[in-house]
Protein backbone atom coordinates (compact mmCIF):
# COMPACT_ATOMS: atom_id res chain seq x y z
CA UNK A 1 0.00 0.00 0.00
CA UNK A 2 1.74 2.98 -1.27
CA UNK A 3 0.08 6.84 -0.80
CA UNK A 4 1.86 9.72 -1.94
CA UNK A 5 1.65 13.73 -0.47
CA UNK A 6 2.57 16.65 -1.73
CA UNK A 7 5.98 15.94 -0.41
CA UNK A 8 6.51 12.22 0.56
CA UNK A 9 5.85 8.64 -0.24
CA UNK A 10 4.85 6.42 2.04
CA UNK A 11 5.45 2.49 1.25
CA UNK A 12 3.72 0.13 3.86
CA UNK A 13 6.56 -2.84 3.61
CA UNK A 14 5.60 -5.41 6.39
CA UNK A 15 5.73 -3.97 9.76
CA UNK A 16 7.48 -1.33 8.75
CA UNK A 17 6.81 1.89 6.29
CA UNK A 18 9.01 3.37 4.09
CA UNK A 19 8.89 7.40 4.18
CA UNK A 20 10.36 8.88 1.01
CA UNK A 21 11.60 12.45 1.26
CA UNK A 22 10.24 14.16 -2.56
CA UNK A 23 11.95 17.65 -3.36
CA UNK A 24 8.79 19.62 -3.56
CA UNK A 25 8.37 22.55 -2.11
CA UNK A 26 4.48 23.84 -1.67
CA UNK A 27 2.77 27.03 -0.24
CA UNK A 28 -0.66 28.08 -0.14
CA UNK A 29 -2.54 25.28 0.30
CA UNK A 30 -0.42 23.50 -2.51
CA UNK A 31 -0.91 26.57 -5.01
CA UNK A 32 2.75 27.53 -5.37
CA UNK A 33 5.12 24.45 -6.15
CA UNK A 34 8.05 24.04 -7.03
CA UNK A 35 10.77 21.35 -7.23
CA UNK A 36 14.21 22.46 -5.30
CA UNK A 37 17.20 19.05 -5.78
CA UNK A 38 18.33 18.38 -3.06
CA UNK A 39 15.30 19.23 -0.66
CA UNK A 40 14.00 16.24 0.06
CA UNK A 41 17.42 14.23 1.49
CA UNK A 42 17.97 17.41 3.44
CA UNK A 43 14.15 17.26 5.52
CA UNK A 44 14.90 13.43 5.54
CA UNK A 45 18.36 13.93 7.05
CA UNK A 46 16.79 16.92 9.77
CA UNK A 47 13.59 15.23 10.55
CA UNK A 48 16.00 12.23 11.74
CA UNK A 49 18.32 14.24 13.69
CA UNK A 50 15.38 16.07 15.55
CA UNK A 51 13.27 13.03 16.06
CA UNK A 52 16.26 11.04 17.45
CA UNK A 53 17.04 14.28 19.79
CA UNK A 54 13.48 13.63 20.84
CA UNK A 55 13.63 9.71 21.36
CA UNK A 56 16.79 10.35 23.56
CA UNK A 57 14.06 13.05 25.70
CA UNK A 58 11.98 10.26 26.32
CA UNK A 59 9.50 10.88 23.39
CA UNK A 60 7.93 8.37 21.18
CA UNK A 61 8.09 9.05 16.99
CA UNK A 62 7.78 6.72 14.26
CA UNK A 63 11.36 6.92 13.49
CA UNK A 64 12.91 3.38 13.59
CA UNK A 65 16.57 4.52 11.38
CA UNK A 66 18.13 6.83 8.51
CA UNK A 67 18.05 5.66 5.22
CA UNK A 68 20.14 8.22 3.08
CA UNK A 69 19.96 9.85 1.16
CA UNK A 70 15.79 10.75 1.46
CA UNK A 71 14.33 7.56 3.00
CA UNK A 72 13.08 7.16 7.02
CA UNK A 73 11.81 3.77 8.08
CA UNK A 74 8.98 4.08 10.11
CA UNK A 75 6.31 2.66 12.48
CA UNK A 76 3.33 2.57 10.58
CA UNK A 77 0.28 4.74 12.25
CA UNK A 78 -2.67 5.62 11.03
CA UNK A 79 -2.69 9.29 10.94
CA UNK A 80 -5.21 11.66 12.66
CA UNK A 81 -6.07 13.93 9.40
CA UNK A 82 -4.77 16.93 11.81
CA UNK A 83 -1.79 19.58 11.44
CA UNK A 84 -1.05 20.49 15.02
CA UNK A 85 0.69 24.01 15.66
CA UNK A 86 2.64 25.31 18.42
CA UNK A 87 2.64 29.00 18.73
CA UNK A 88 5.42 30.23 20.98
CA UNK A 89 5.42 33.84 19.29
CA UNK A 90 2.88 35.31 16.68
CA UNK A 91 2.98 34.66 12.98
CA UNK A 92 1.84 33.66 10.00
CA UNK A 93 -1.89 33.08 9.87
CA UNK A 94 -2.24 33.45 14.06
CA UNK A 95 -1.51 36.95 12.79
CA UNK A 96 -3.83 37.34 10.09
CA UNK A 97 -6.86 35.75 12.22
CA UNK A 98 -6.07 37.68 15.35
CA UNK A 99 -3.70 40.71 14.93
CA UNK A 100 -0.49 41.91 16.83
CA UNK A 101 2.89 41.73 15.19
CA UNK A 102 5.21 39.04 13.69
CA UNK A 103 7.50 37.85 16.34
CA UNK A 104 5.41 39.13 19.64
CA UNK A 105 5.69 36.77 22.94
CA UNK A 106 3.21 34.89 23.84
CA UNK A 107 2.51 34.14 27.42
CA UNK A 108 2.34 30.79 27.20
CA UNK A 109 2.61 28.02 24.35
CA UNK A 110 -0.46 27.87 22.07
CA UNK A 111 -1.46 24.81 20.86
CA UNK A 112 -3.84 24.92 17.47
CA UNK A 113 -5.66 21.90 15.20
CA UNK A 114 -6.54 22.54 11.63
CA UNK A 115 -7.99 19.97 9.54
CA UNK A 116 -6.05 18.71 6.21
CA UNK A 117 -8.23 19.96 3.77
CA UNK A 118 -6.52 21.95 1.20
CA UNK A 119 -9.78 22.88 -0.59
CA UNK A 120 -11.54 24.12 2.59
CA UNK A 121 -8.13 25.96 3.47
CA UNK A 122 -7.08 24.20 6.20
CA UNK A 123 -10.06 25.03 9.02
CA UNK A 124 -9.01 25.43 12.54
CA UNK A 125 -11.29 23.52 14.70
CA UNK A 126 -10.77 23.33 18.75
CA UNK A 127 -10.82 20.12 20.82
CA UNK A 128 -14.55 20.06 20.67
CA UNK A 129 -15.17 20.10 16.81
CA UNK A 130 -12.56 16.90 16.92
CA UNK A 131 -15.17 14.63 18.81
CA UNK A 132 -18.06 15.87 16.92
CA UNK A 133 -16.46 15.39 13.46
CA UNK A 134 -15.28 11.68 14.27
CA UNK A 135 -11.39 12.92 14.06
CA UNK A 136 -10.14 12.38 17.56
CA UNK A 137 -11.76 11.69 21.17
CA UNK A 138 -11.53 14.32 23.43
CA UNK A 139 -8.22 12.07 25.53
CA UNK A 140 -6.51 11.61 22.27
CA UNK A 141 -6.92 15.48 21.47
CA UNK A 142 -5.64 16.16 25.13
CA UNK A 143 -2.73 13.54 24.44
CA UNK A 144 -1.53 15.62 21.01
CA UNK A 145 -1.65 18.77 23.06
CA UNK A 146 0.54 17.64 25.89
CA UNK A 147 2.73 15.84 23.13
CA UNK A 148 2.96 18.72 21.34
CA UNK A 149 3.98 21.31 23.69
CA UNK A 150 6.45 19.10 25.64
CA UNK A 151 8.20 18.37 21.79
CA UNK A 152 7.99 21.92 21.10
CA UNK A 153 9.96 23.13 24.47
CA UNK A 154 12.70 20.27 23.94
CA UNK A 155 13.17 21.73 20.20
CA UNK A 156 13.42 25.46 21.31
CA UNK A 157 15.82 24.07 24.31
CA UNK A 158 17.96 22.58 21.27
CA UNK A 159 17.77 25.33 19.14
CA UNK A 160 18.50 27.88 21.90
CA UNK A 161 21.90 26.12 22.04
CA UNK A 162 22.87 28.14 18.95
CA UNK A 163 20.65 30.95 19.86
CA UNK A 164 18.40 30.08 17.31
CA UNK A 165 14.18 30.75 18.34
CA UNK A 166 12.04 28.48 17.12
CA UNK A 167 8.67 30.92 16.91
CA UNK A 168 5.96 27.71 15.80
CA UNK A 169 5.98 24.38 14.70
CA UNK A 170 3.63 22.23 13.11
CA UNK A 171 2.91 18.56 13.70
CA UNK A 172 1.27 15.32 12.45
CA UNK A 173 0.21 12.72 14.95
CA UNK A 174 -0.92 8.97 14.63
CA UNK A 175 -1.76 6.00 16.55
CA UNK A 176 0.31 3.13 16.74
CA UNK A 177 -0.98 -0.38 16.83
CA UNK A 178 -1.42 -0.53 20.47
CA UNK A 179 -3.29 2.85 20.39
CA UNK A 180 -0.68 4.97 21.54
CA UNK A 181 -0.44 9.21 20.02
CA UNK A 182 2.68 8.93 18.60
CA UNK A 183 4.97 11.71 16.50
CA UNK A 184 4.74 10.84 12.97
CA UNK A 185 5.47 13.10 9.86
CA UNK A 186 8.63 15.32 9.44
CA UNK A 187 10.42 17.94 11.72
CA UNK A 188 12.22 20.61 9.38
CA UNK A 189 12.18 24.07 7.97
CA UNK A 190 9.29 22.99 6.03
CA UNK A 191 7.28 22.76 9.43
CA UNK A 192 8.79 25.25 11.80
CA UNK A 193 9.51 28.64 11.89
CA UNK A 194 12.80 29.20 12.86
CA UNK A 195 14.83 32.62 13.18
CA UNK A 196 18.02 33.80 14.13
CA UNK A 197 18.71 37.89 14.57
CA UNK A 198 16.37 38.42 12.46
CA UNK A 199 17.01 36.36 9.93
CA UNK A 200 15.12 34.22 8.10
CA UNK A 201 16.07 29.96 8.44
CA UNK A 202 12.38 28.07 7.22
CA UNK A 203 9.88 28.08 4.69
CA UNK A 204 8.78 31.33 4.97
CA UNK A 205 11.96 32.37 2.44
CA UNK A 206 9.85 30.44 -0.18
CA UNK A 207 6.16 31.40 0.75
CA UNK A 208 7.53 35.29 0.34
CA UNK A 209 10.16 34.98 -2.01
CA UNK A 210 13.04 36.10 -0.18
CA UNK A 211 15.78 33.93 -1.78
CA UNK A 212 16.96 30.32 -2.14
CA UNK A 213 14.93 28.24 0.40
CA UNK A 214 17.61 25.06 0.29
CA UNK A 215 20.54 27.77 1.38
CA UNK A 216 18.61 28.14 4.57
CA UNK A 217 17.61 24.57 4.51
CA UNK A 218 21.08 23.57 4.25
CA UNK A 219 22.23 25.51 7.03
CA UNK A 220 19.49 23.99 9.28
CA UNK A 221 20.53 20.47 8.54
CA UNK A 222 24.22 21.62 9.32
CA UNK A 223 23.43 23.23 12.78
CA UNK A 224 21.33 19.94 13.34
CA UNK A 225 24.48 18.09 12.75
CA UNK A 226 27.00 20.00 14.78
CA UNK A 227 24.47 20.59 18.48
CA UNK A 228 23.83 16.62 17.90
CA UNK A 229 27.42 15.81 18.15
CA UNK A 230 27.70 18.33 20.56
CA UNK B 1 -22.06 57.37 28.15
CA UNK B 2 -23.95 56.30 25.32
CA UNK B 3 -22.92 53.59 22.26
CA UNK B 4 -24.26 52.71 18.84
CA UNK B 5 -23.94 49.60 17.13
CA UNK B 6 -25.04 48.23 14.07
CA UNK B 7 -28.58 47.19 15.19
CA UNK B 8 -28.92 48.67 18.73
CA UNK B 9 -28.19 52.07 21.01
CA UNK B 10 -26.96 51.29 24.38
CA UNK B 11 -27.54 54.39 26.87
CA UNK B 12 -26.31 53.83 30.61
CA UNK B 13 -27.77 55.91 33.15
CA UNK B 14 -27.46 55.61 36.51
CA UNK B 15 -27.74 51.74 37.63
CA UNK B 16 -29.17 51.03 34.66
CA UNK B 17 -28.61 50.90 30.76
CA UNK B 18 -31.27 51.29 28.11
CA UNK B 19 -31.21 48.93 25.00
CA UNK B 20 -32.41 50.75 22.29
CA UNK B 21 -33.71 48.42 19.29
CA UNK B 22 -33.25 49.82 15.77
CA UNK B 23 -34.65 49.44 12.33
CA UNK B 24 -31.51 48.19 11.08
CA UNK B 25 -30.92 45.05 9.48
CA UNK B 26 -26.87 43.99 8.18
CA UNK B 27 -25.32 40.65 7.12
CA UNK B 28 -22.10 40.05 5.81
CA UNK B 29 -19.99 41.79 8.52
CA UNK B 30 -22.19 45.04 7.56
CA UNK B 31 -21.49 45.01 3.82
CA UNK B 32 -25.34 44.07 3.76
CA UNK B 33 -27.36 46.83 5.09
CA UNK B 34 -30.93 47.69 5.07
CA UNK B 35 -34.07 49.39 7.09
CA UNK B 36 -37.10 47.66 8.18
CA UNK B 37 -39.65 49.68 9.91
CA UNK B 38 -40.72 48.01 12.64
CA UNK B 39 -38.05 45.36 12.73
CA UNK B 40 -36.46 47.12 16.23
CA UNK B 41 -39.95 46.72 17.93
CA UNK B 42 -40.19 43.13 17.51
CA UNK B 43 -36.63 42.13 17.98
CA UNK B 44 -36.91 44.39 21.53
CA UNK B 45 -40.16 42.28 22.56
CA UNK B 46 -39.35 38.62 21.10
CA UNK B 47 -36.24 39.45 23.05
CA UNK B 48 -38.15 40.20 26.61
CA UNK B 49 -40.59 37.62 25.96
CA UNK B 50 -37.58 34.94 25.72
CA UNK B 51 -35.46 36.43 28.32
CA UNK B 52 -38.16 36.29 31.12
CA UNK B 53 -38.59 32.85 29.77
CA UNK B 54 -35.36 32.08 30.81
CA UNK B 55 -35.08 33.59 33.78
CA UNK B 56 -38.15 31.95 35.33
CA UNK B 57 -36.38 28.67 34.40
CA UNK B 58 -33.23 30.08 36.93
CA UNK B 59 -31.25 31.79 34.21
CA UNK B 60 -29.60 35.01 34.99
CA UNK B 61 -30.12 37.43 32.06
CA UNK B 62 -29.37 41.60 31.66
CA UNK B 63 -33.28 42.08 31.21
CA UNK B 64 -34.84 44.30 34.32
CA UNK B 65 -38.48 45.49 32.09
CA UNK B 66 -39.18 45.43 28.18
CA UNK B 67 -40.10 49.40 27.80
CA UNK B 68 -42.60 49.69 24.85
CA UNK B 69 -41.96 49.91 21.40
CA UNK B 70 -38.38 49.07 20.98
CA UNK B 71 -36.48 49.44 24.38
CA UNK B 72 -35.09 46.63 26.97
CA UNK B 73 -34.00 48.08 30.60
CA UNK B 74 -30.91 46.14 31.45
CA UNK B 75 -28.52 45.88 33.94
CA UNK B 76 -25.50 47.23 32.85
CA UNK B 77 -22.67 44.71 31.89
CA UNK B 78 -19.26 44.70 30.89
CA UNK B 79 -19.62 42.92 27.46
CA UNK B 80 -17.24 40.17 26.23
CA UNK B 81 -16.34 41.18 22.62
CA UNK B 82 -17.45 37.77 21.66
CA UNK B 83 -20.20 35.69 19.81
CA UNK B 84 -20.62 32.66 21.39
CA UNK B 85 -22.78 30.52 19.22
CA UNK B 86 -24.52 26.83 20.06
CA UNK B 87 -25.60 24.93 17.26
CA UNK B 88 -27.68 21.74 17.57
CA UNK B 89 -27.67 21.35 13.76
CA UNK B 90 -25.02 22.30 11.12
CA UNK B 91 -25.63 25.39 9.07
CA UNK B 92 -24.36 28.16 8.04
CA UNK B 93 -20.35 29.19 8.24
CA UNK B 94 -20.20 25.54 9.78
CA UNK B 95 -21.03 24.00 7.07
CA UNK B 96 -18.69 26.36 5.10
CA UNK B 97 -15.88 25.25 7.01
CA UNK B 98 -16.28 21.80 7.67
CA UNK B 99 -18.58 20.67 4.85
CA UNK B 100 -21.66 18.14 5.57
CA UNK B 101 -25.64 19.10 4.70
CA UNK B 102 -27.47 22.10 6.20
CA UNK B 103 -29.50 21.01 8.73
CA UNK B 104 -27.83 17.57 8.98
CA UNK B 105 -27.73 16.50 13.70
CA UNK B 106 -24.89 17.13 15.70
CA UNK B 107 -24.66 14.02 18.43
CA UNK B 108 -24.40 17.01 21.06
CA UNK B 109 -24.71 20.61 21.12
CA UNK B 110 -21.61 22.54 20.32
CA UNK B 111 -20.14 26.09 21.23
CA UNK B 112 -18.46 27.98 19.13
CA UNK B 113 -16.39 31.51 20.02
CA UNK B 114 -15.91 34.56 17.44
CA UNK B 115 -14.08 37.30 18.29
CA UNK B 116 -16.93 40.42 17.41
CA UNK B 117 -14.23 42.09 14.67
CA UNK B 118 -15.49 42.60 11.29
CA UNK B 119 -12.75 43.90 9.34
CA UNK B 120 -11.71 40.09 10.13
CA UNK B 121 -14.31 38.77 9.48
CA UNK B 122 -15.26 37.38 13.39
CA UNK B 123 -12.48 35.03 13.79
CA UNK B 124 -12.77 31.82 15.33
CA UNK B 125 -11.29 31.57 18.45
CA UNK B 126 -10.73 28.32 21.40
CA UNK B 127 -11.14 28.79 24.74
CA UNK B 128 -7.17 28.43 25.34
CA UNK B 129 -7.12 31.64 22.73
CA UNK B 130 -9.77 33.47 24.64
CA UNK B 131 -7.29 33.44 27.62
CA UNK B 132 -4.08 34.21 25.98
CA UNK B 133 -5.46 37.35 23.85
CA UNK B 134 -6.46 38.74 27.58
CA UNK B 135 -10.33 38.10 26.33
CA UNK B 136 -11.63 36.29 29.18
CA UNK B 137 -10.20 33.52 31.79
CA UNK B 138 -10.51 29.79 31.24
CA UNK B 139 -12.96 30.09 34.23
CA UNK B 140 -15.13 32.88 32.54
CA UNK B 141 -15.30 30.83 29.32
CA UNK B 142 -16.01 27.56 30.96
CA UNK B 143 -19.25 29.20 32.53
CA UNK B 144 -19.80 30.68 28.78
CA UNK B 145 -20.08 27.55 27.38
CA UNK B 146 -22.38 26.09 30.33
CA UNK B 147 -24.96 28.94 30.10
CA UNK B 148 -24.67 29.28 26.82
CA UNK B 149 -25.45 25.22 26.13
CA UNK B 150 -28.26 25.26 28.89
CA UNK B 151 -30.03 28.49 27.72
CA UNK B 152 -30.54 26.70 24.02
CA UNK B 153 -31.74 23.83 25.26
CA UNK B 154 -34.24 25.86 27.17
CA UNK B 155 -35.38 27.73 23.99
CA UNK B 156 -35.26 24.52 21.91
CA UNK B 157 -37.74 23.20 24.23
CA UNK B 158 -39.60 26.43 24.59
CA UNK B 159 -39.75 26.18 20.10
CA UNK B 160 -40.26 22.58 20.30
CA UNK B 161 -43.76 23.17 21.78
CA UNK B 162 -44.83 24.60 18.77
CA UNK B 163 -43.04 21.90 16.43
CA UNK B 164 -40.58 24.52 15.16
CA UNK B 165 -36.72 23.42 15.24
CA UNK B 166 -33.98 25.76 16.92
CA UNK B 167 -30.96 24.80 14.78
CA UNK B 168 -28.26 27.56 16.28
CA UNK B 169 -28.02 30.65 17.99
CA UNK B 170 -25.65 33.37 18.90
CA UNK B 171 -25.69 34.84 22.43
CA UNK B 172 -23.04 37.78 24.33
CA UNK B 173 -22.18 37.26 27.22
CA UNK B 174 -20.93 39.85 29.84
CA UNK B 175 -20.07 40.75 33.71
CA UNK B 176 -22.02 42.25 36.11
CA UNK B 177 -20.85 44.26 38.55
CA UNK B 178 -20.39 41.05 41.02
CA UNK B 179 -18.19 39.48 38.21
CA UNK B 180 -21.03 36.83 37.37
CA UNK B 181 -20.92 35.79 33.85
CA UNK B 182 -24.97 37.27 32.73
CA UNK B 183 -26.98 36.92 29.13
CA UNK B 184 -26.56 40.33 27.78
CA UNK B 185 -27.77 41.68 24.13
CA UNK B 186 -31.02 40.23 22.65
CA UNK B 187 -32.56 37.21 21.44
CA UNK B 188 -34.18 37.18 18.05
CA UNK B 189 -34.26 35.56 14.39
CA UNK B 190 -31.44 38.55 13.93
CA UNK B 191 -29.14 35.75 16.49
CA UNK B 192 -31.12 31.87 16.08
CA UNK B 193 -31.65 29.91 12.86
CA UNK B 194 -35.77 28.23 13.49
CA UNK B 195 -36.99 26.49 11.59
CA UNK B 196 -40.35 24.62 10.89
CA UNK B 197 -40.63 22.02 7.89
CA UNK B 198 -38.34 23.69 6.11
CA UNK B 199 -39.63 26.87 5.96
CA UNK B 200 -36.87 29.83 7.54
CA UNK B 201 -37.77 31.93 10.61
CA UNK B 202 -35.08 33.38 10.64
CA UNK B 203 -32.42 36.12 9.15
CA UNK B 204 -31.34 33.65 6.76
CA UNK B 205 -34.52 35.14 4.87
CA UNK B 206 -32.43 37.95 4.71
CA UNK B 207 -29.31 36.72 3.90
CA UNK B 208 -30.06 34.88 0.93
CA UNK B 209 -33.04 37.30 -0.14
CA UNK B 210 -35.85 34.47 0.22
CA UNK B 211 -38.73 37.20 1.20
CA UNK B 212 -39.92 40.19 3.38
CA UNK B 213 -37.95 39.19 6.93
CA UNK B 214 -40.36 41.10 8.67
CA UNK B 215 -43.17 38.74 7.86
CA UNK B 216 -41.35 36.16 9.79
CA UNK B 217 -39.88 37.83 12.64
CA UNK B 218 -43.62 39.28 13.15
CA UNK B 219 -44.55 35.82 12.94
CA UNK B 220 -41.91 34.66 15.63
CA UNK B 221 -42.87 37.31 17.71
CA UNK B 222 -46.83 36.32 17.53
CA UNK B 223 -45.51 32.70 18.32
CA UNK B 224 -43.66 33.85 21.45
CA UNK B 225 -46.53 35.44 22.44
CA UNK B 226 -48.72 32.81 22.39
CA UNK B 227 -46.33 30.17 23.84
CA UNK B 228 -45.66 32.96 26.72
CA UNK B 229 -49.11 32.76 27.56
CA UNK B 230 -50.08 28.92 27.84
Amino acid sequence: MNYEGKTKIVKVTGDYALLEFKDDITAGDGLKHDVLTGKGSICAETTAILMKYLSEKGIKTHLVEYIPPRTLKVIPLKMFPLEVVVRLKKAGSFVRRYGGAEGEDLPVPLVEFFIKDDERHDPMVCVDHLEILGIATKKQAEKMKEAAVKITLALKEFFERANFELWDIKYEFGLDKDGNVVLGDEISPDTFRLRKKGEIFDKDVYRRDLGDPLKKYREVLELCRSLNSQ
